[in-house]
């Protein structure tokens, strides 16, 4: 059934722990989740180029065995992405407060443009909550160790990325 | 399948327009709905007793022709009463930041003591989202009109227990 | 005309200098103000009875010599109230995010019941605004010293009613 | 009298459905209602510019015949604005919590500059609370329909904007 | 040096492990901590007396060695209770935003009556900050397993007490 | 002893009354207190160079005689900062709430990375709490008078900075 479908939309830049613990979380509620990667370009100030994230991101839902987990571009609007992919159900992380606001806005906002489609908030596990991508980032650029936030996949771009 | 059992919990005193727009949300996501009513006694200071809450949201759903949603007492830890429901989700309404804090704190305890069991946030429709069940007893005590934030069933009560 | 009355409501047990502060500051930017005291009892856990706090509120408006202030006893529900005075406006203290959501949640419920009522929020001073009445009633309880926190009005009322 | 000018500043960049019901309220309760669009070029990143967005709210503002709402340049700061205005009172809409710390920390910044300014914070209605200028952007951008979020006027310009 | 003594108040009602773990960072931090416990008696609401969580708390401050540590009883004002025991600094929990303004509130409240006397906010642990005493009492009071969120010391009392 | 030293990191583009009434509570409360200055750069998009935010702070630390405070130069990852200099503390402002979801995460971001320091949350007077470095940035920038919320040695430095 389509309701069965949810998706996951995000940026991804680059996907942390908390990001792939929602993605397992999310992956046993629904029949099919489908990860959206939003296609900021690394001119727009992304450290990763979209391809990039999916790539990552792919690999690591291969890595486990997330059989009913795909991953894909989003390129325009979110709920003309859902219509199209028969989902009526997006999934949002919520770690504490952080972004909270604007989830709601985009939330009520997509609701108004397509009413048949629900966001549902979902928390990652709470020993993830605080990580976020613009950390990892931070902490990648100064050298640090940024295995205890992100996937050993994640973690070897990571260190790529700041060779090049 | 167990996992599209979904468990409302609340104390629902009474339900409000924005509990019973969650319950429409609610049913349309999920297989069966179960409604939990906490037994809050008005000896605890509840207006109404958990029966005459349970009858009211059972008499407009059942108006409403919502056919998968039933109404239970919920005596004991909810996460014990969505294992002997065999439900995997429970939904929370998430008005504006209200309680927000409570919720999580609750979810996250209840992930400790049930991993198995995911709390999903909704949100209910932004007309109903500042509507509270003490704001409503409020207005009903100084007889002012609760039409614009309770159902009928629900307002005739009102009128009933401020007669007795 | 009508629109240069504002209302005022609050519980002011006790009025504390950041009560006072709005109600010099509501007197500038409007015709009349009107205190409106809500009639909780001692019996619903008030420290001073109703009548008192209008008493000291008075006292403090008068040596101040806010003429165009006036002190009255709000029994009811505050929409009411307006409309009886001839009052389009309410406003409301926020203090750093303290009681927001209650105070949105009312503000939206009264405009629901009175649309033609706005509700202005107003901020006190920033050295008044983290004073909370609890907090004077707890400090005064433990015969600490109340005089940085109320007027010395309500101050001699808090040892009076220690006294008794 | 002077204290019955009230400045409505912003950025506009466009004025949304949910700023357009602040004009309306704020028209309601002072004599005088100027709107005060921030010189934001389209350099510094707004998508219009400072003329065309004061050109669209006076555009909107006539066809609703509010005659006591005119609409200026802000440039500089806007206390001295203030002053030069004769305006005692600024208003702000407060959506739902959001930006609502700045809101805190301009108007602190604001006293302590021009004590004799007061600024008041108003709720937009609860159906348009969420709407904001970014998002009507980003749905312009992705060719979304923005007629619930904003005027018609407005809606015509995004489309030309977006064509050029 | 007196510097160098802090005090951590609090209800305690019961200790949880989010408390211990900031009693154990406190102890590294400062040569003496002393754990001062609100007199709130049973009357008052509260599920053990003061006797008994006092009790609690130093039987684990004891198992775990914490030498530096002292379990003090608290009557009175805080602020009287640092300066007696020559302590000048203040440590708090908190918690993801929880009873944040009611700290800020205190916080600010015991500056302007002793400005001597510092507050520091510290984070307990993640995977223990969303625990509540008052969640840990609910649990228990529906004979849940309370041990993932209480020491065994406190675990054995919360049986005992409901025995009783 | 190590224990004895903290660290005050920031990027003070320019140094607030705010700042500074921090780092003379700092220094009561710790041996030594190192002001790290973040190296974010004019180019990424910082009004002063560090060199120039270092100078200042130095500056106003040396009129006001504040032996046991040092400014240094914060270059890479903060927790390798506190390691080479064997500090155990880091303290922080929290202005009320401001950008304190981003204290928490980094707070806990570097607990993960260096258990052995502690993150102490501090609260500036409530009457400079307000002040932010951005809106001194731009009130200087419409030749405002900043003298309210930096020292006159910054003062001197915004005008400077905007002849050149």
């Amino acid at each position: 059934m389509a309701e069965n479908t949810a998706v996951y939309p995000g940026t991804f830049d680059p996907m942390t722990l908390g990001h792939f613990d929602l993605i397992r979380r999310g992956a046993k509620l629904y029949d099919r989740l489908i990860v959206a990667v939003a296609q900021t370009s690394t001119k727009q100030g992304a450290k990763f180029s979209a391809e990039e994230r999916l790539d990552m991101i792919r690999e690591d839902v291969k890595n486990a065995k997330l059989d009913n987990v795909t991953v894909k571009m989003l390129d325009g609007l979110l709920v003309d992405f859902c219509r199209r992919e028969g989902a009526k159900v997006v999934i949002r992380g919520v770690r504490v407060y952080s972004d909270f606001e604007y989830e709601f806005q985009m939330a009520l906002t997509n609701r108004r443009m397509a009413p048949e489609i629900e966001t549902l908030f979902m928390m990652p596990s709470e020993s993830l909550a605080y990580v976020t991508a613009s950390t990892v980032r931070e902490i990648s650029a100064y050298g640090g160790d940024t295995a205890p936030f992100v996937t050993p996949a994640v973690q070897k771009r990571l260190v790529d990325a700041n060779g090049r």
